[in-house]
C-alpha cells in the first residue's frame, strides 16, 4: 500500500477536501503513475453530486488523467518508468468476453471496472485521478505521443475518445457532413476531430456566442439553435449528427436535419426519456442512436490521430483549490473549454 | 380515357361501392395492366378512414396490384402484352434527383407520387388497385416471376419489400440473429425472407397463438412479449430487430434485446411520439432507425429473391363484397396472414 494525497468529496454535493488515500502494491500487471493533471468531465459533476443514483462516497473523482510511469511490475512490457501515459474511464474489464477479446472492453459482458465511483472485481472502491498517483493494470494505460502536452492529453481520455469513436464508427470522412451539436468539453474536442477526418463540420449550438471559435476549430458553419430558421434552412443535410448535449432536445427537429441514411447519435444522457416520432426515422431511413467512450485499442488510435492532426482540447488550467468553484462553472457552461487540474497543488 | 370498375370508398370510413373510374390513355411509357388481384394492406383502412388526415375522397386504396398487361405505350421496351406484372406504391418519381437515378425512388426529393389517395404531378388524383385496370409508367412496373401465382404476388408489393428492404440494408444474412416484432401480414412475410436470407429468427408475438405457423415460415424460436420473463431471457440476443407493430411499444426493453452495435428497425408508424431513453442506446452502441418500402430495383429483387426461395404470403382470398368486413378483421388482428381481393369480383 502506498499513500498519496487526493482531492475527496466526503458525500453527495459536498465541497471538496484534501485528503489521502491508498493505492495498491503493485501487481505483476500494474502501472504506477505519478498524475501531473486530470480533467474535470460534466460526469465528475454528476456522480459527485449523486444526480444519477447510487454514487459511492467519498469519491476521488477523474477520469482524464495523465502523467509519468514511475514503476512498473514484473509482467509490464509495454512500458518503462518515465514514458508518458494516460488513463481514462476504465481501469479492468474481465478481458475473456468477445468484446474484450476485440479490444472494446466498455462492453464486456461481465461489466467493466469504472475508474472512479466503481468497484474493483474484489469489492475494493477504485479512487480517480483527482490525486497525485494511481495504479493501473497496463492494458488500462495508453502512450501520450511526444507532440501532446499532458495537460492537453487529459481530457482527450474522456472527451477525445467519446466523440472520436462515433466519429470513426458511422465512417466521417471527405465528403461527409457532419454537425455537432453543443460547443462544451466534448463538442469543441468532436469538431476537430470531424474536420481532421475530412468532414464538412457545422456546429449547431443554443446561441452564435462562441461561433468564432468553432470557426477557429474547423467548423465551416455555425448555426444558432434557438432560430427556428435554422431547422428550415439545414433541412435534409448531414450525413452525422454527433449530439454532444445531455439534455432532452426536439429529436424529431434534429432528425430532419439528416439526409437519407443519416444517423444521429447522442453521447450524453439526459435524465427523462427523449420523445421521438417514428415517421422521423422511416422517412429517410434514418437512425436514432447512442455511444460510448470506446476501447483501449481505439483510445490509442484516437491519441495517435489527434498527435497527428494537431487536434488539441482548449483548456483552462485550475488549482485543487478552484475544483468547487469550477463544478459550478461546468453546470452554467462557463468553461472555454475544458477545466483541468494541476496534480501539483492536490498535496 | 378507358373506364374501368372500381371499389371506392365516397368518405372517410364510408361503406365501399362498386362504381366506375376514369384511367388515362396511355402515354408512351406506360402500361396498361388488367388486375387480377389486388392486397389489403393495414394503411388502406388507416387512409380510407382518413385516420392519418388528408385523405382524398373519393379513394380507391390499394397498393399491392397484381396482374397481366394488356397494352403498352411505344416507348415501353422492358413488357409486352400477356406478361405478368405488379405494382406497388408508387406510380411515379421526378426521375432525375439522385435518389432517383439511384434507384430509390422512394426518397425522391420532389416527392414520389403515390399509386393511391396521391397526385400526379399534374394534380390529378391516383385511384389503387381495388379496379379492374390501371395504367402505370413503365419504370414503376415490375415482372412477377413464373413461379410465383398472382395472388400470392400480390402482398409481396408492399407487404415483402417493406420488409426485404431494412433486412437487406442492416445485411442480414448467415450468423445473424433477427428477432420479428407482430406476426401479421408485414411479420410473417419478414420471417420468411429473414430466414431465407439465412438468419436465425425469432418471433416475438403479444401471444403464443400464432407459434405454429412461425416456426413453419420459417423462426427458430417464438416468445410471447406479453410475458416479462421473455424480456430477461432475451437480453443482449438480436443483431436486428424488425418490429412490424405500428403501436407504441416500450422501446427501452426492446432495445435491451439487442447485442453491441445492434438496430432495432421499425416499418410501422403509431400515430404517437415513442419514448426513450438516451441510455438504452448509448449502453451497447445501438441504433432505433426506421424503412419504408424501397426503390424499384429492390422491388424487382425481392420478387426474385421470394420465387428462387418458396417465399409467399399466407392470403385469405376474397370477393369485392367482403372488403368492408375485412377491414374490421384487419383491424382486429383477425386475418392469417393477408387479405386479397379478387379483382374480377369487383365489376
Amino acid at each position: 500500500m502506498a499513500t498519496t494525497p487526493a482531492l475527496s468529496a466526503p458525500s453527495a454535493g459536498a465541497s471538496f477536501e484534501k485528503t489521502t488515500i491508498d493505492r495498491r502494491e503493485l501487481r505483476g500487471e500494474d502501472v504506477q503513475i505519478e498524475i501531473s493533471y486530470c480533467g474535470i468531465c460534466h460526469s465528475d459533476v454528476h456522480q459527485a453530486r449523486d444526480e444519477w443514483g447510487g454514487s459511492i462516497f467519498p469519491m476521488v473523482p477523474g477520469h482524464e488523467i495523465a502523467g509519468v510511469v514511475t514503476a512498473v511490475g514484473p509482467e509490464v512490457g509495454r512500458f518503462s518508468v518515465g514514458d508518458r501515459v494516460g488513463v481514462g474511464c476504465m481501469v479492468d474489464s474481465c478481458g475473456e468476453c468477445e468484446y474484450c477479446v476485440a479490444g472494446e472492453e466498455q462492453f464486456c459482458v461481465k461489466g467493466n471496472v469504472q475508474t472512479y465511483n466503481g468497484r474493483e472485481y474484489d469489492g475494493t472502491p477504485t479512487y480517480g485521478g483527482y490525486s497525485r498517483q494511481i495504479v493501473v493494470k497496463d492494458r488500462f494505460v495508453v502512450a501520450i505521443p511526444e507532440s501532446i502536452e499532458l495537460a492537453d492529453a487529459a481530457p482527450l481520455l474522456c472527451a477525445g475518445i467519446t466523440t472520436y469513436v462515433p466519429l470513426k464508427h458511422w465512417r466521417v470522412g471527405k465528403g461527409t457532413k457532419v454537425a455537432v451539436v453543443g460547443m462544451g468539453g466534448l463538442g469543441h474536442v468532436g469538431v476537430q476531430i470531424a474536420a481532421a477526418m475530412g468532414a464538412e463540420v457545422t456546429v449547431l449550438s443554443q446561441t452564435l456566442s462562441k461561433k468564432e471559435d468553432g470557426l477557429r476549430f474547423g467548423a465551416k458553419e455555425y448555426y444558432a439553435t434557438s432560430e427556428r430558421e435554422t431547422f428550415k434552412k439545414l433541412r435534409s443535410s448531414f450525413d452525422l449528427i454527433l449530439n454532444t448535449v445531455s439534455a432532452n432536445l426536439d429529436l424529431d427537429a434534429y432528425l430532419r436535419l439528416l439526409r437519407v441514411d443519416g444517423t444521429l447519435v447522442t453521447v450524453g444522457a439526459p435524465p427523462t426519456p427523449d420523445k421521438v416520432q417514428a415517421f422521423s426515422l422511416i422517412a429517410g431511413r434514418r437512425s436514432l442512436a447512442g455511444s460510448a467512450i470506446g476501447g483501449l485499442p481505439d483510445t490509442q488510435e484516437m491519441l495517435d490521430f489527434c498527435a497527428e492532426h494537431g487536434v488539441r482540447p482548449a483548456i483552462e488550467l485550475i488549482a485543487a483549490e478552484a475544483v468547487d468553484g469550477a463544478y459550478d462553472r461546468v453546470v452554467s457552461s462557463d468553461v472555454r473549454y475544458r477545466f483541468v487540474i494541476d496534480a501539483t497543488t492536490i498535496g
